[in-house]
């Protein structure tokens, strides 16, 4: 399978990049604005991969590409920049295309960064909003840490909840994320249960930053 | 040290009421605003604790008795209970408790739970606003299944999150939690993180009902 990871040059598209070309046979694409950026940093991975003993072709390219090229298409953008992305590549997804969101709001105060969602309720309500109606939106890989899931070396043992209306896409996701070794994926159901997941990501950063010997944490379910 | 679990008749009362008094020495008192129920719960823990070679006295009192008698006191009620119970109590409050507030708002609809915190911002913030000045309200056992933790052959595993604005109060309920074994508590950092905790509560019940073969579910942070 081919994913575009658009905004793939940032550090959630890092780490996920990285662990489905390590991990998986799937294809892996980088999408940036920049198609400099995004070339520069598939050779990065590239060698980074090819380090390890696995010599894959990832290839850069503008975000418009890599979603037209890809079918399943993740938005690793930072919040901000969900809507205008959408609206960038609309033209570029395909019937059977599938819009995978990891992106949370939040904001940060003086005791710590809260969840912050969009007024549609959620990160992942914005994107099925400005998705176009025949391609489904999964929410997924909200709660990891980008460091984390970039460094191969690190085991991960976290979980991952996928939120979607539509079961097909759902399950492809869920496949996806569970070929990436230590990574569980469990359903959270129907799209209307996102905020909940997305405010675990400022969860994790409060608790990392409160207790010692914690960070880039991931949540397991037991 | 004395702990009273008002609502300490209902399950997540129940649960900490066995587990404090299985697995610490410290006393637990059960309130309730019937006495009689109170104290026929408190025996039935006797029983059940007796049963597994623990014999310690539960007393069960009115909520106001029992709040008048212990140091640190737990509101284990709904949350359209909170307001009223901390009224009723207020007045057997000294100087030097520690009120504990482990509840959550939640609604239901067809895709399943969410958090829906009172206008407060959450339901931990609403105890702080309507406990006495010189009580320290302490956010913590949001996330726990009622029923696994009164079941004392279940092996826990999970985490609790803390949150306090006052150092010491969150101390002592830091060594009230980690008395129970297979329960690690984690410092959450000011009561202004609650709502991302709470939101929690309704998030393990989504991911139990869509997800075979796992129910009253924690979390652990990795």
């Amino acid at each position: 399978m081919r994913i575009a990871l658009l905004g793939g040059t940032g550090d959630i598209g890092e780490g996920l990049a990285l662990r489905w070309a390590y991990h998986t046979d799937h294809e892996v694409i980088v999408g940036s604005r920049d198609p400099d950026k995004a070339r520069e940093k598939a050779d990065e991975y590239e060698t980074e991969l090819s380090s390890r003993g696995r010599d894959v072709k990832v290839n850069g390219f503008t975000n418009e590409m890599a979603a037209d090229r890809a079918s399943v298409v993740v938005l690793a953008v930072p919040p901000y920049h969900v809507s205008d992305t959408v609206a960038a590549v609309s033209e570029s997804l395909s019937e059977g295309d599938v819009l995978v969101t990891p992106a949370a709001g939040m904001n940060r105060d003086d005791d710590g960064f809260h969840y912050h969602p969009p007024k549609a309720g959620s990160v992942t309500a914005l994107v099925a909003d400005a998705a176009p109606d025949d391609v489904p939106v999964v929410g997924a890989f909200h709660n990891l840490a980008a460091g984390r899931l970039a460094d191969l070396d690190a085991d991960l043992g976290i979980d991952t909840l996928l939120v979607a209306d539509d079961g097909d896409a759902k399950e492809t996701v869920r496949l996806l994320a569970e070929g990436i070794d230590g990574l569980r994926a469990l359903d959270g159901g129907g799209l209307a249960n996102a905020p909940e997941i997305e405010g675990i990501t400022p969860l994790l950063i409060n608790v990392a930053r409160n207790n010692d010997g914690l960070h880039d944490l991931g949540i397991q379910f037991r």
